[in-house]
């Protein structure tokens, strides 16, 4: 999905909202234990009860990865199953030497090699240029690369000082030589809102991925306010406080009354803009 | 396996040895392309044939996903058959936020969930300690970090300066913090043989596990010289160089016969350490 056909969904969908779906069989409600893939059917029933109020679902890998070869077969299963006009994202953090990056790539993108073909994939920047190039080589697909997360442990590397930037800032100084904002975009956590006032200076018009609204506690006021642009340029992501907001037999709808709930603050945000 | 076991292994086999099991369906030879899962029994018969020569092999997972659940399938076989007294590594790269990380390890670590239980997982330094923390809680189990890799891309950020030293030096540094020398190892690429100079600074003790030696150019004995210690402290890795050292019927025969040459040159160096 290119930025014209995103930048659509969000002006149509007044929303900006990305899903996460960060399905562990330990918190999906009892009942759908007796069926023969429960994570998927868990997956199966958010989806149909929440794609008109996001215009993306990120899958977390780890998720699946947990469960072996029976996990796998779930990711493959809901990845056919996202709504096209969604922007799919592999929330995977790879990363290696080009000749295993360009294998990462294929497990994502290639479909005729995984039977998977993801939007985008977050990679890790850590090993420089050929390790996250090997990405950008498909036509339409995505990378979306760290640079300053949500979780407490950002600040032992990502706010070392380099010269007079901290090293995220370098981070997306450097990686947008390597691309265009047409196949680049940065993971920027909630958590840190004034945050997006660096990463602005060095990252206009990029795309963001947001995650940390929602169980992690960021505020999405501030995420807009220092972080929007003229064509919205930000997906911002909730995954616990969306799927897991019922545990009983009702846990669809409420997870739909919990997206809708963040995409009326995301229309309101939006008349601003479009 | 503990340290105490990982050395006892190098003593009695002479050797620090790590064989990747890069495995690439259109690099293996043709004539297993007829058997059911043509990569297993390509590592199988690798196996077989090198086992005596190394004490690691390493297993690197990106070969595996891009081949979707039939890849994964391989992998957690190809797990099985690896010989208990090797040391067994996932090359996986993994890293996210503290919930995800533990998904990530019992993808690795816990074989009840998964079916595989390694002893080791490669995980990428970027978003810091809670980052790693959940593979460090496996008793037993052992996290290999990133500091300097042997690619290219390695001087993009490995090498900025962060006050008088580089970023992989803090990264050394800090992550030592977190654990001991008993479960945690760095990755050192041999192609910059003098680095690690600076690296027996920040990490006097720990095992360094050593990509690049082989295909992409790294001299093992600059390793040794630089980065070998009392107890070895080493684990130099061979992926390409040893399993397509033939793409015929004599394959195996072919690995193991380089195989037996790295291991003649470190029976040689460990002369002076054992």
């Amino acid at each position: 999905m290119d930025r014209k056909a995103l930048v659509n969904q969000i002006r149509s969908k007044k929303s900006f909202l990305c899903i996460g779906l960060d399905t562990d069989l330990n918190k999906i409600p009892k009942h759908l234990l007796e069926l023969n893939d429960p994570v998927f059917e868990f997956n199966k029933r958010i989806i149909d009860a929440t794609k008109e109020f996001c215009v993306s679902y990120k899958i977390n890998t780890a998720f699946y990865e947990s469960r072996g070869v029976k996990g796998w077969e779930s990711l493959v299963k809901t990845w056919k199953y996202l709504p096209k006009d969604c922007f799919s994202i592999a929330d995977a953090k790879r990363g290696d030497i080009g000749n295993t990056s360009e294998m990462y790539a294929s497990a994502f993108f290639n479909e005729a090699s995984s039977q998977m073909s993801f939007d985008s994939i977050t990679v890790a920047p850590y090993m420089g240029e050929d390790s996250v190039k090997p990405f950008l080589k498909f036509d339409g697909k995505w990378v979306i690369l760290l640079a300053l997360t949500s979780n407490e442990g950002s600040k032992d590397f990502q706010n070392l000082k380099v010269g007079s930037d901290m090293l995220f800032e370098k981070v997306v100084c450097k990686a947008n030589e390597w691309a265009s904002d047409e196949q680049l975009m940065f993971v920027v956590g909630a958590t840190r809102g004034e945050a997006f006032l660096n990463i602005r200076k060095q990252a206009p018009t990029n795309f963001l991925l947001v995650p940390g609204v929602g169980a992690q506690g960021g505020s999405l006021e501030d995420v807009c306010k220092y972080g929007m642009i003229r064509d919205c340029g930000l997906l911002v992501n909730s995954s616990r406080a969306i799927i897991y907001a019922s545990s009983g037999l009702d846990f669809a709808e409420a997870a739909a009354a919990e997206a809708q709930k963040v995409q009326k603050q995301m229309e309101n945000v939006l008349q601003a803009i479009f």
